[in-house]
C-alpha cells in the first residue's frame, strides 16, 4: 500500500468523523459575543455569523465621503482581466499558472468610478485587496506609534484598530487590518489562511463558500508555476506573464469553481454563508474560503489575529495539509513547493 | 510499507512537532484564573498548576472530623495486594491481566485506621478511589435534586459541587466529582481520560507523571484479559481471578513503571508535577497520567467536566488513539478491543 493511499485514508477518516460530530451547522449571534463567549467560540473553531456588532463611523462611508477623505492619495489596486486575483489561469503557452494581479496606482475616486462603471469601462476588474495590513499592520501594534506608511491612513479614524471582544478573548492585538473594495466582478479563489479572521461587511454583500480544515484534501491542491498579469505595452490588454523559472511554484487548489455543482467530491460538505452590510463573520484559522460579492460596490474590513501557537491547533493544521500529496500541475515535475505565498510555511511531514 | 509502519510515522511526526512547539513547559498560577483566563487555558489544553485556589471548609478535614461526619456509614474501598488498582498484574497462570481491585465496605474510621497503620496491618493497600461521582454524579446536576445515593453524602456540605471559574469557562456543570483517600502504597497506573479534570489536593501530596495525548503511542498499549482481585476464602490473601472468557479485553499501557528511567522510549517527554495540599492541577482531556502519593494520608478531590463535543478536540484524541496498532498482550489473539473500561469508547479507524 503506497504512502499516498494510506494518508488519503487517514484524511478521509478525519473528515468523515469531523462532519459526523459537527455537521454543517453555523451559529448566528444577534449581538457581539462577550470575550468569554468568543474564547469558547475560538476553541470550537467553527464559523459564526454575528449580526449585532456595528461600527458607527462606517455608516458615513459613501463614495463621496471616501473619495473626499482619501483625496489625491494613490492606492494600490489589483487589476485582472476576469476578476480572479491570486488564482489559477492559463498562460500564453496554454499551461495553468498561479497568477498574481497587475497592481495599478489610482485615487479612491478613480477606483470607485471604475467599480461603478463596470461594463462601460471595459472587461477589466478592479479590486482593492492589498491585504498587507493596508489599514493597520503588525508594525502599528508592535510599535504603538502611528506608522504613516499605510496608503489608507486617512481612513484610520473611522476604523477600530482592533475588535475588543476578540482581542480580549485571544489576549493579543491583530496582526493586520485590511480594507477590501470591489464589486460583483471580483472573486477570491478558494484558499485558507493560518489566522483567526474577523470579517465585517460595510456595504454590499459577500457570499462565502466554506470548507473545514479537515476537508482540504477535497480541494486537490497542485503545485503551479507563478505568473503575474501585465501589459506588453500601456494600451494592451493584460496577459499572464510567467515568472522566472527559478520562482518557487505555488501550492493552490485546482478546483477553480467550487461553487458549481459537481465540482467537489461527495466527501466535501461546503457551507454557504451570506454576509450583508453590518454583519460580521468569524472565519476560524485554517478554514477554506471562496468569496463572491454582490454586483454593487462591496466594502469590507477584516482583522487577522495570529493563531494560538501553544497547544495543538498549529500542529493539526499542518498535519491536515502536510500529509496530503501535492502533485505538480501541468504534469511538470516540480520538486520545490512554496506554501500560500503570503503566509507562513507549513512544515511537511518528512 | 505496512499500515502499522505508516501510521507510526504519522504519530512520530505529530509528537515531535507538538514537543517542538510546546516543549515541556507547565504554567503555574498564583491565583485562581478568571473564567476567561481558564477558557484560554482549556483552548491550549496543557496542564496548569494553580496555587491560589483554596476551599475553606476542607481545612477542617482531620481524621476525627471525617470519621465523625461519616459515622457508621459504609463506603466502598479498593483493596489490592500491592497498591495498584486498575492495573496490569500477573494472574495465577503467569499471564498478564488488567486487574480490577477487590472492593471492601468499611467505615471512614476503619479506612483511616488502615491507612495510618500501613506496615502493621499487613501488605494490603486500601484506596478510596471509586471515581464514579462518589460525591456528586451527573444525576445530581441533571436533576438538580439531592440524590442521596452517594456513599459520601455527609461530606457534601464541605465540597463545592462545581469549580466556578471552570464551569463558567466551559459553559457546563461537572460530569462527576470524586473524593480520593489513600497513602503512599497506592499508585494509579498510567492512563488517560476523555475529560477535562480539575484535581485539588486537600492533604498530603500527589506526584503526577504526565505525557501529552500526542505521546500516547510511546506507552505501548496492549489488549489485556480482564481479572478481579478476590479471596478464595475470607482469610486468604487476594489473588487475581480471571473473568469469564467472553469478557472483552481491556486496552491498557504495557509500561507499568513509566517513572523508572529507561522505561519510556526517547521520543517521550514525561512531565513531573508535584501537587501539594491546597494546590490544584488542571489536567486536560486526553493527557496521560501516572499518579503517586506521599506516605502520609493523601486526600484529593477531582471534578471531571465533559470535553467540548463540537470542533476538533474529540476527533484528534480519537485519531491519536485510533491509528495506533494495539496488539494483544500475552501473544494471545484477541479480536475485540474495549476502551478504558470506565470511559466512552473511541471510534477506531475502520
Amino acid at each position: 500500500m503506497s504512502v499516498l493511499v494510506q494518508n488519503r485514508e487517514v484524511l478521509e477518516w478525519i473528515s468523515e468523523e469531523y462532519h459526523g460530530m459537527n455537521g454543517s451547522h453555523v451559529e448566528t449571534l444577534q449581538a457581539a459575543p462577550s470575550p468569554l463567549e468568543f474564547s469558547r467560540i475560538c476553541h470550537i473553531s467553527r464559523p459564526v455569523l454575528i449580526k449585532g456588532y456595528t461600527i458607527p463611523k462606517l455608516r458615513q462611508w459613501s463614495d463621496s465621503y471616501l473619495s473626499g477623505r482619501m483625496n489625491e492619495s494613490l492606492i494600490s489596486v489589483a487589476v485582472t482581466p476576469d476578476g480572479y486575483a491570486d488564482a489559477i489561469a492559463s498562460g500564453p503557452d496554454g499551461k495553468k499558472y498561479f497568477v498574481e494581479p497587475h497592481v495599478s496606482q489610482m485615487t479612491m475616486a478613480s477606483l470607485l468610478r471604475n467599480l461603478n462603471a463596470t461594463g462601460d469601462a471595459g472587461p477589466e476588474a478592479y479590486y482593492l485587496q492589498s491585504q498587507n495590513g493596508n489599514l493597520f499592520s503588525s508594525a502599528y501594534f508592535d510599535q504603538e506609534v502611528e506608522d504613516t506608511q499605510s496608503e489608507l491612513h486617512p481612513l484610520r479614524d473611522d476604523v477600530p484598530a482592533e475588535i475588543p471582544w476578540c482581542s480580549e478573548a485571544l489576549g493579543r492585538h491583530p496582526d493586520a487590518v485590511n480594507l477590501w473594495i470591489g464589486n460583483g466582478q471580483s472573486v477570491t479563489s478558494i484558499h485558507s489562511d493560518p489566522y483567526e479572521n474577523i470579517y465585517h461587511v460595510v456595504r454590499g454583500r459577500k457570499t462565502f463558500l466554506l470548507l473545514p480544515p479537515t476537508e482540504g484534501w477535497c480541494l486537490e491542491e497542485r503545485l503551479y508555476p507563478h505568473a503575474i498579469y501585465s501589459r506588453p505595452d500601456a494600451s494592451s490588454p493584460l496577459v499572464a506573464v510567467p515568472s522566472p523559472s527559478d520562482t518557487p511554484p505555488i501550492r493552490w487548489s485546482s478546483i477553480t469553481h467550487p461553487e458549481r455543482p459537481g465540482s467537489l467530491p461527495p466527501q466535501a460538505h461546503p457551507i454557504c454563508i451570506s454576509v450583508s452590510a453590518g454583519e460580521t463573520l468569524y472565519l476560524p484559522a485554517g478554514w477554506w474560503h471562496h468569496v463572491r460579492q454582490s454586483d454593487d460596490i462591496t466594502i469590507a474590513l477584516n482583522w487577522w489575529y495570529d493563531i494560538e501557537p501553544r497547544g495543538m491547533a498549529w500542529i493539526w493544521l499542518n498535519l491536515l495539509r502536510g500529509i496530503g500529496n501535492v502533485p505538480p500541475a501541468n504534469d511538470v515535475d516540480e520538486d520545490v513547493a512554496q506554501d500560500d505565498h503570503r503566509h507562513r510555511t507549513a512544515h511537511p511531514i518528512p
